[in-house]
């Protein structure tokens, strides 16, 4: 499969439409059958595949971005009869296991954007369900806010992926039906297992949608329910948007060079070194001069964003993701400064959102992650929390020999205690201390300096310090060790280490719903030569070993 | 292999030694090598297998019910240098699939009812950690309260599972690492990592144990220990305990009977009819009466776990289990006032959490699970959670023609509504009506009220009813449909669809950390002909699929 390219723009769409101009805004999904990026695979009924949904995520983005007169969006199928049929199942039967996972994850994440904008941009998907919609077709109107189907006595939402498939409602599905719809859990265990699904009267006693409106209201309806969501948006609606322009890229076979960071890739050791570079100038003097897709920090939010995705896509064998900064502290902490003060612009707002969503994308990826820490770095406020999501740090400790740059620092700023939460709604600093509550307090007294190794140690906020003479030989045995062990075992590791205490929605998901889904993704019962993934539209029925375990 | 008896006593044990006489208890392990389960595996350096475990757990529970007195458990070593080396790993390596994930299910399960103890029982655990603490061995010294490492530069603890095996520390090795001992997450990751494990200052520093002792205050320095530990415990230091005497259990060909339930197989449609029979008399007349192993809660609690365990190990084909009841339901309300009136109680606070526990091992069980509420049934209060537990439940409504028992009641006591909680810290009910307060308020308000069908639907109770007319048109079709289904995408549906909303430790255990392993156990890098699992010992390097999914 040829490198999967997770850029696009409204103009190489092939799937969606976005209709705006005004409070109210139509994304219609109208997929092209014929534009799968699985050769032979046929995308009918609204069903599917990554590419679908890189569209999908595209828009989302550039709602928000774009559109601040946009308080509500009414996701609608550009088809008869069919809201959306979910994942295409030959995608998935003809699919890798790590495509399928990476697949998921990332659809997974778009959904949770989705519910980002909602809850805290206060811009309001509205899923107008006008025709059947199952599966991951459910799945994506679940991540709305309401979801209204049509009462034509057709169209149903379903969740048939157990009895159809043998595989989960894994996008999601079987999490929001409990956690967000409040479905009743022996109601949701029928609702899945059922084929044909549930509507009219049934869907609404049962949570599964808020309302059903029949056909000849059906515009209307929709319509005045998405002018009452966009009333209750706090969005400007007489600016201008920030164009989201298309990215300063250089993709090179050793790597990849954005504006912001370099990204180079060691596949002989099977790593990539992600190097974050500091902000080339001091913040723009007003508010409104930041307001361009130039503004270091979107720039920084949407290059690492797109260096994740590649990687994880179309990088499987770099398990080890080393970071490392370069540049000017000082003015990193400006521009965190600079989002604090205009913390309530709207655009502000956006900004400092994708950068929680990037880092938690980094949280969620499932490579081993290093930070270094070394002199000429700037491991300040934002670029921290890299550090903090790291799987461990290393830290020179003085002078380098040969170098007259200052010995490594680390600074804290209030970037670091609050707009970043990860998943399960806790800072990177609160889950690093959650033993010890009174270090977080310490770390947030110390906000401002510039601490270097032995404090920052000291602190709790890095794992080792070595110095010059130890840092080459440490650094390069703790890579080599790491690249040695099952790529499995350190995924299963780091998913459980670094999410520590409570669980949300969102690391239900990708916790339990996930891992068990993948594990599905194991089972001959599904995957095998007989199972049900495979034979899908076959006409032959799946055979299962009865064994449970 | 022959099936697999979780019944044991003392006489029996061939791998622990309980010391008691006095507050404190000692609870030797001294795994005798050539007693595995499985052909031609020696466990070597008290390595274990299941059937080290079921002796363990039968220790626990006796230590509870049989010992009163005991305040606090010393958990140590028999063996020279070595406390515990973990599961045996040519014994994973040999063990199918279903027997690898239910031996941790009943390890993890084993843990929990340790901390159960601690934490609800005042039986305070201690591990004195005289040897080295590896893998399996580290995780059953983190079950306990208080961790002592014996600082005589050779014992270490240690998770060595990811480098070593390719696998997770997965009987709660890496929950328990970040939620419980609290360890900063890098420090946790480093931990995992490194095969020869920690000692010494950085173990107390790093929060893996809470002391290191010198040898030459060793055992003076545990004794004292365990004094304090005792001091605090409220049990009774002066009553006689209840023996645990062997059950009432007859195996056969088709089922098991006990005297509390019935067990009956149903091989040809792959499934199981639990039938509980309510008590056949009025509760004693006095607490001291009770004080006995035939008192039916007691007797209920030990026979329905058996059930349960013996179904999961010996009868994996048999996917789907039917709760049924059969008595007098005002007795089994009798009982519930009485384990209330008497909730102060050393031996009624036994058998409430021992009944606790039992359910969450309901709960906890990879089959589907349905209840049938029919005439001559009595699901009230202690009985009701097993249709709670119910991924589904079927009510029969009206009467039953030829059969002039009075209709099919659900009758609720303050039993439903607290003493029982989920893994998740809800109860049964406050899961349920996870998105209808008002519906848990109203079903307080009707405890002690039988409600027939049309009630007890009307309250959220039921999932369906059905009259004489249909009833067994749609139990069978609804059974018939259930079976049809792949056993592995229901287990992770049930597993995602039972819990709702928070996460516990203890479900983070059995719901992110069991999934992700069980993943793993199905990984060529852990499994296959070349993984590490399968060539640990051999001399030989596993080779591993570089690919990250």
């Amino acid at each position: 499969m040829p490198r999967i390219d997770f850029q696009t723009d409204p103009s190489r769409w092939r799937h969606w439409r976005l209709e705006t101009g005004g409070p109210v805004a139509s994304l219609v999904m109208d997929v092209d059958a014929g534009g799968s990026l699985f050769d032979g695979v046929e995308l009918k009924l609204n069903s599917y595949d990554l590419g679908v949904d890189i569209e999908l995520y595209d828009a989302v983005q550039r709602l928000r971005f774009e559109h601040p007169e946009v308080g509500a969006v009414v996701i609608r199928s550009g088809k008869e009869n069919v809201f959306c049929a979910g994942a295409n199942i030959r995608m998935l039967g003809k699919a890798s296991h790590g495509h399928k996972v990476n697949f998921c994850k990332f659809t997974n994440e778009t959904r949770c954007s989705i519910e980002d904008a909602t809850w805290h941009s206060r811009q309001f998907y509205i899923a107008a369900v006008n025709g059947a919609a199952a599966g991951g077709g459910y799945e994506l109107a679940v991540a709305a806010d309401h979801i209204m189907l049509i009462d034509d006595r057709r169209s149903s939402v379903a969740l048939p992926e157990t009895p159809l498939l043998a595989v989960l409602p894994g996008t999601g599905g079987l999490t929001r039906v409990t956690d967000k719809r409040k479905v009743r859990r022996d109601r949701a265990d029928v609702f899945c297992s059922v084929e044909e699904g549930v509507r009219g009267k049934r869907a609404v006693e049962w949570r599964l949608v808020d309302e059903v409106v029949p056909p000849s209201a059906w515009a209307e309806t929709v319509a005045k329910r998405a002018r009452e969501f966009a009333a209750r948006s706090d969005r400007p609606r007489d600016v201008k948007g920030v164009a989201l322009t298309p990215l300063e890229r250089r993709v090179e076979a050793n790597g990849i060079t954005y504006s912001t960071l370099r990204v180079e890739y060691d596949r002989a050791l099977g790593r990539t070194v992600l190097i974050v570079l500091g902000p080339d100038a001091a913040p723009p003097a007003t508010l409104e001069e930041a307001k361009d897709a130039g503004f270091w920090p979107l720039r920084l939010a949407r290059e690492l964003d797109d260096a994740i995705l590649d990687l994880r896509t179309n990088e499987p064998e770099l398990g080890l993701v080393v970071f490392r900064t370069e540049g000017d502290a000082a003015r990193v902490l400006a521009h965190d400064a600079f989002l604090e003060r205009h913390a309530g612009d709207w655009f502000i707002r956006e900004v400092r959102h994708y950068l929680k969503r990037v880092l938690k994308r980094v949280d969620m990826t499932s490579r081993s992650l290093v930070a270094l820490i070394e002199p000429g770095s700037c491991f300040a406020g934002t670029l921290a929390e890299l550090a903090f999501a790291a799987d461990r740090s290393l830290m020179f400790s003085g002078a380098r020999g040969g170098d007259n740059r200052a010995p490594a620092a680390v600074t804290l700023s209030s970037m670091n205690f609050g707009p970043y939460p990860m998943g399960n709604g806790l800072t990177r600093l609160q889950a690093r201390f959650w033993g010890e509550p009174g270090k977080l307090e310490e770390a947030q007294a110390s906000a401002g300096r510039a601490m270097e190794a032995e404090e920052a140690d000291e602190a709790g906020l890095v794992t080792f310090t070595y110095d010059d003479v130890d840092w080459d030989d440490e650094v390069r045995i703790m890579l080599e060790e790491r690249a040695s062990f099952s790529p499995d075992a350190l995924t299963g590791m780091e998913a459980n280490l670094r999410f520590v205490g409570p669980e949300t929605m969102e690391t239900r998901i990708f916790g339990r719903l996930t891992a068990w889904q993948n594990w599905i993704f194991q089972r001959p019962n599904a995957v095998g030569e007989r199972g049900a993934l495979k034979l899908y539209g076959s006409g032959e029925k799946p055979s299962y070993d009865r064994v449970r375990v």
